[in-house]
Formats: structure tokens, sequence, C-alpha cells
């Protein structure tokens, strides 16, 4: 189970350090990934539906042609959690 | 083919009047749909991409949990044309 506990200012830097590509703002940490054409943003979007779902996490997704942008809000907590950066990993890692 | 030229503002209230849900704004017509889950969200997108790619137009689209909010652009053109209607029509028929 990973901890829904808030995060102190050193553990996000720490954790954010290792997600290439995710950065924060204050109600989530979001990234944007970029894909050959709006058809393989949808076969990326249904894989990472799948990963976020098996965690029980539902990122907000706005698709834009060829990009793809996530955020992992944490409306929970007001503040990032170890959940948010569990869940950026399992995604980049598919 | 279905026309790219600007719509005056009678046909795109009277397209408007046949599109239950969609509404307009400057730069798009939209609408918001709500699925009972987030994996029912993303099968509904993956159908809807199939339409739109189909149709060579490329929604924007917003997922909020259960909700999707699909934004059809009119960038081509500076306003709606009756293209837009038309992938309007084919989302909501299929």
């Amino acid at each position: 189970m990973v901890s829904r506990s808030r995060l102190t200012e050193d553990q996000i830097a720490e954790r954010l350090a290792a997600a290439p590509g995710w950065s924060r703002s204050d109600e989530s940490i979001t990234k944007t990934y970029e894909a050959p054409s709006f058809m393989d943003d949808i076969a990326f979007v249904r894989d990472v539906a799948e990963v976020t779902e098996s965690r029980n996490h539902h990122p907000d997704i706005d698709i834009r042609y060829n990009r793809v942008t996530l955020a992992l809000l944490t409306h929970y907590q007001g503040g990032q959690t170890a959940w948010e950066f569990d869940v950026a990993k399992a995604i980049d890692a598919f």
C-alpha cells in the first residue's frame, strides 16, 4: 500500500528528480507526451488508463492532436503524496 | 465531401439546434459526455477517435474522471463550418 500522506518539500524534490518530464503545480504533477499521431495518442491513453485504474487513480487527461498531458491530482491531501509518484513511475515503466 | 467554408449565423443556429448537447464558442463546438466510470470514458474516447479519424478531424479531448469533453475546433476557417457539425453528428450516431 502506497502512502497517501503528504510528502515534505525535500521528499517531493527527490521524487521529482527521479521522475523525468514530470513537473509540479499546486494541485498536481503533470507530464506531456508526444506521439507520432492522434491514433497513437489514443492507444497510449488506453494503456495509461489500465495502469492507473489498477492503482485506483484517475488522472486528468488532455488530448491535443498528437500530444497527451496527464495531470495526477492531489486533491485528496492538498499536496503531493507518494501515491501520485508511484502512479507516475508506473505510467513511465510500461 | 463536406464543405469547409464558413457557415452563416443562421446556418450555425440551425445546425446547433439539430445537435443536442453541443454548444458554440468562438473557436469550437463542444459537448460534455458523462459515463458510468473512468474506464467507460476511455472506451468512449476510443470510439470517438475512430469516428473522427475517418473524417480527418482530431477533436481536443479532456477526460475528467467520468466526464469527457470534446471540442471540435474551427481553426482552419476561423469559424464554424459544415465539417464540424458533420463530425458531431457522426459522433452522436454511433
